[in-house]
C-alpha cells in the first residue's frame, strides 16, 4: 500500500498541474464543451491545452491543433472524443510523452462487438506507452481541494471529506447538490471508473486512503472485477479509515440493468456480502444510506459499543427512534442512578429519564444543548446519543419579538444563540469523545441544521436513518477491531 | 359508517366557526399563546373567545373572565391550562353548552398516579354533558382548507390531501415544512389524539375517510385501543381511500418509549402486521416512508400490476431504481417488439433499450418528457413507470446561453421550456392513465421538480424511495381488490 498518494497512478488524474483537453469546441452543446465550461467556472487554476483540428481558440483558451504541437508535456490528457478517434488519439498522447488520462468517450466493452476490440487497442496502447488511465465511458475526476471539476455539472464548490469511488458517474457529478443540501458536504475526491479498462477500483481504493482530505471512502459497485486485489486493498485501507459501498447489483433485474450499463457482470447479493465483511467494509442498501454513512462516519468520533442514549423534546420522534434503535442492533440503556440524580433539575414534571430522556421542553433552551447533554455524555454505560433538533431560528424569533427584544437587534440576538446552542453541542462532542448523530425534519434552510452540520455535528432527516447511521459506526468499529486483532 | 363529515362528532373540533380558547396570554412564552399566535397568523377566520382570570385582551383579542360571559355558545373549547384546573374548566364549558373540545394540557394517564383519576374524571363530566374531546395530551388541530392550525408551529399554508391522526403531536405540528420541502404538499387535516380519552383514533378514520380534501391518510400508531371496532372501520374506509401506518410499538425498546410517552400498551409486530393486513392498510417502515406512501398514494392512478418500466438518462440511478424493484416485488418486463419498434428512433447507439430503458442522452430534451414516455406508457405490458430526473433550470440555462439567446429572453424562455415539458408529463399520466412516480437527487428548490410535483407527478428523492412508493400502490390496490371480493 502506498504512503503517499504521490505514488499513486491516480495522483496526475486527481492532481493534475496541466491538461491537454480534447473534444471541445466553441459549440456549448458538446459534452466535451460543456465539461470544459464546468472546469472553467469552478475555478480550476492549472493550464489547460485545448486540442482541436480547426479552431484557434476554445472556449477563450488558445486551441492547439495537434497534441504534438503543445508547448509543454500535460500532466494527462482528457478525452471526449467520437469513439472512432480515440484510439488514435491515447496514441497520439503516448508518442507526445504524456503517462496519464481520463477517457470519457463511451462505445467500448459497453456495447459490446467492435466496442470489445477498440477497448483492448487503448489498453494494448496503454502498455505500449506507459499510459494509465480511468474510463472509457466514465465521466470524469473531481478534486474539490484544487477546484478541479473536470465533470459535465458544475458543482458548489464544497471541499468535502468523502472520497468517492464509482461505477457510474451519475453518483459524482449528480450528487453535488445532494451532499450539500443534506449535510452540507461534498467530494474531497470523486473518480468515475467506467468501463476500468487499465486503472479499476482497487487503485481508486489506495489513492483515497492515502488521501489526506479523505476521512472515509464511498463505493458505488456494479461489479467487482479483481475480488482478492479488491479484498486485500480494502482490508487494508479500512484499518486506517472506513469504506461504504452500495452494490447494485445483488438482485435478478439489478444484475441485468448492470450488464446493460457498464457491460459487468455482477455476483449475487451473499458473494458481495461476504466480500464486504472480508474487507472490512460497511455495505449501505441505498444510496442515501451510503452517503447517510459517509457523511457520520466522516463527523463524528467512533463510539465504543452499541448503547446510546436519545435525547428529544418530543415524544414520537423520541420512540420511532428508539423502535429504529433496537431494529438496527442498538441498546438504549437505562441510566444510572448518579446519572439520573444530575438530570434530576432538568426534567420538568411532564418529562420522562427513562431511555429515550424526553424532556417535553426546556425552560432554559440552553440546557438542551448544554447542560443535559452532557450529563448523558458523561453516563459510562452509554457509548454516544443521538438528539433530536426541533427548534427553529423562527421559534426563536418569536420568543425574542415576546420578550420585547427591539427588532433591530433581534436578528444579532438569533445569530448569537444559535451560534452559542450549536457551539456548545460540538465542543461536547470533542471534550467527551463520544458520537452525537443529530435527527430533525428540518433542513439546512433552518439555521439550527447547518450550524450543526457545519461544526461537524452530524444530522439527519430522520429518526431511522440517524438510528442506521450511528448502527454503521458501531458495525465499522467492530469490523476494524477484528481486522486489527487479525493483523497481529 | 358516516357519509359526511358533518355527522362525526370531529366536525366541530376541524371545522369550528367559533372557538373558547382557555390558556392564552399576553405572556408569549407561554404555550397556550403560542398556539393562539399561530391560529391568528395562519389566518383563520372564524370567532375567538380567549377566557382569561385577569387580562382584558389577550393578544389583542377581547378576553372574558369566564366561560359563562361568553356572547354566544362556541363550537368548540381548545383547553391548555395547567393539569389542576382543567377538569372544572370541563365542566364550566359543559355548563355553558360546550358540546366539543381540544385538551392540550398533559399530567393525565400518561403521568400515572393521580393523572388516571384525573383523566377518569374527564371522561365522566364529558359523559355527563355529552361533550366529545381529543386529548388530552395532545397538540392540537389543523384543517389547512380552514386555514385553521391550532398548533404550536405556523404551517406554510399549503393545502394538502394528506389527512392525518397521529398519536404523536409532533407529527402533525413538525411535518408542516417537511410535507412542504419535500412533496410541496401538506394536511388537508390533522388530528392529533394525546391520550384518546373520548375521541380515538377509529373516530378519526371514519371522520378522514368522509373527508371530501382528503386522499389518503395517514396514521401514526403507539398502541391500538380498540383491536376490533379500528379493524372494522378501517376495512370500510379502505375500500374509498387508502390509509397508511407506521406503527412504532414493534420492538421491546419501542414498546418501552410508547409507554413513557403515551401510556400506551403496544404489541408486538406480527400482532400489528396482522391488524394491518386485515384493515386493508399498507404498512410504512419509517416516518419518510409513511409520508412518501401517502404522498404518492394521493397523487397518482393506481397501478393495475406490478410490471413497471424504469426511464433514465443515467445508467447508475437506473441500475440502482431496477435492484430496489426487485427488492420491492416489482417487475421489469422487457419491452413488445411493437414498442421497441416505436422507441427505436428515440435512442442514441450508447443508449440501451432493455428495461431499465436508459437513453443516456437525448437529443430533443422534450423527448423525453414526452414521446419517450408516451411510447412506453402505450405498452401493454406495462403498469406504470419510474423516471429519473435530472434536468436543472441551470443546465437549461446553459444549453440556452450557448445558443445564443440574448439574456433578458432566457429566463422567459427556462420558465416555458420547464412548464411545457412537466405539463407534458402531467397530462401523460392523464391520457393513459397509469402512473409515472418520478425520482430525483435534486429537490423543489429545482424548477423542474416543483413543476411536476405541483402538476401532480409525484417525485422522490431516490430510486429506492420510489420503487418503493409504487410497491405501496401496487400493495393497496391488491388489498382493496381483496376487500372488495370479500365485500360481494
Amino acid at each position: 500500500m502506498i504512503t503517499s498518494i504521490a505514488q499513486s497512478p491516480l495522483f496526475p488524474i486527481a492532481n493534475p498541474k496541466s491538461i491537454a483537453f480534447f473534444g471541445a469546441s466553441n459549440n456549448y452543446a458538446a459534452m466535451g464543451s460543456s465539461i470544459l465550461t464546468t472546469i472553467l467556472t469552478d475555478g480550476f487554476e492549472g493550464s489547460i491545452y485545448p486540442v482541436h483540428p480547426k479552431e484557434k481558440t476554445v472556449l477563450n483558451l488558445t486551441a492547439y491543433a495537434d497534441v504534438s504541437d503543445l508547448p509543454e508535456i500535460p500532466d494527462m490528457a482528457f478525452i471526449v472524443l467520437p469513439t472512432k478517434i480515440v484510439v488514435q488519439t491515447l496514441k497520439a498522447c503516448g508518442e507526445r510523452g504524456i503517462r496519464h488520462a481520463v477517457i470519457v468517450s463511451a462505445g467500448f466493452n459497453e456495447v459490446g462487438g467492435e466496442g470489445i476490440d477498440l477497448q483492448k487497442q487503448l489498453q494494448q496502447i496503454a502498455d505500449h506507452y506507459q499510459i494509465r488511465f480511468t474510463g472509457p465511458n466514465c465521466i470524469g475526476v473531481v478534486n474539490s481541494h484544487l477546484r478541479l471539476n473536470a465533470t459535465f455539472l458544475p458543482s458548489k464548490g464544497k471541499q468535502g471529506f468523502i472520497g468517492m469511488a464509482s461505477q457510474s458517474g451519475s453518483f459524482i457529478t449528480q450528487m453535488f447538490s445532494f451532499l450539500d443540501d443534506r449535510y452540507g458536504q461534498g467530494f474531497s475526491t470523486g473518480f468515475s471508473l467506467g468501463n476500468e479498462a487499465n486503472i479499476d477500483m482497487v487503485d481508486c481504493i489506495e489513492y483515497l486512503g492515502a488521501c489526506p482530505n479523505t476521512r472515509v471512502i464511498g463505493l458505488y459497485i456494479e461489479s467487482i472485477r479483481q475480488g482478492q486485489k479488491f479484498i486485500e486493498m480494502a482490508r487494508r485501507v479500512s484499518l486506517v479509515k472506513p469504506i461504504v459501498a452500495f452494490y447494485a447489483g445483488g438482485s435478478e433485474t439489478g444484475r441485468k440493468a448492470c450488464l446493460s450499463h457498464t457491460g459487468s457482470l455482477s455476483g449475487p447479493d451473499h458473494l458481495y456480502d461476504g466480500v464486504f465483511k472480508q474487507s472490512g467494509i460497511i455495505r449501505a442498501h441505498s444510496i442515501e444510506e451510503l452517503f447517510d454513512f459517509c457523511y457520520t462516519l466522516g463527523s463524528s468520533p467512533l463510539p465504543r459499543g452499541n448503547r446510546l442514549i436519545v435525547q428529544t423534546h418530543s415524544g414520537g420522534p423520541g420512540a420511532a427512534a428508539a423502535d429504529a434503535c433496537e431494529r438496527t442492533g442498538l441498546e438504549l440503556p437505562q441510566l444510572s442512578s448518579e446519572t439520573l440524580e444530575k438530570l434530576a433539575p432538568f426534567i420538568p414534571h411532564t418529562g420522562s429519564a427513562n431511555n429515550p430522556i424526553d424532556l417535553t421542553y426546556t425552560k432554559n433552551p440552553l440546557d438542551f444543548f448544554h447542560g443535559i447533554p452532557e450529563v448523558l455524555l458523561e453516563e459510562e454505560g452509554a457509548d454516544g446519543m443521538l438528539i433530536y433538533f426541533l427548534a427553529s431560528a423562527k421559534m426563536v424569533r418569536t420568543a425574542l419579538t415576546g420578550m420585547g427584544v427591539p427588532k433591530e437587534e433581534i436578528d444579532t440576538q438569533i445569530k448569537n444563540i444559535i451560534d452559542a446552542q450549536c457551539s456548545a453541542i460540538a465542543s461536547l462532542v470533542t471534550t467527551h469523545g463520544k458520537p452525537i448523530v443529530g435527527f430533525s425534519f428540518l433542513t439546512r434552510e433552518n439555521d439550527f441544521i447547518a450550524g450543526l452540520q457545519d461544526r461537524g455535528v452530524p444530522v439527519l432527516p430522520s429518526p431511522e436513518r440517524a438510528a442506521r447511521a450511528f448502527g454503521a459506526m458501531v458495525d465499522y468499529t467492530r469490523l476494524r477491531n477484528k481486522l486489527t486483532q487479525q493483523k497481529v
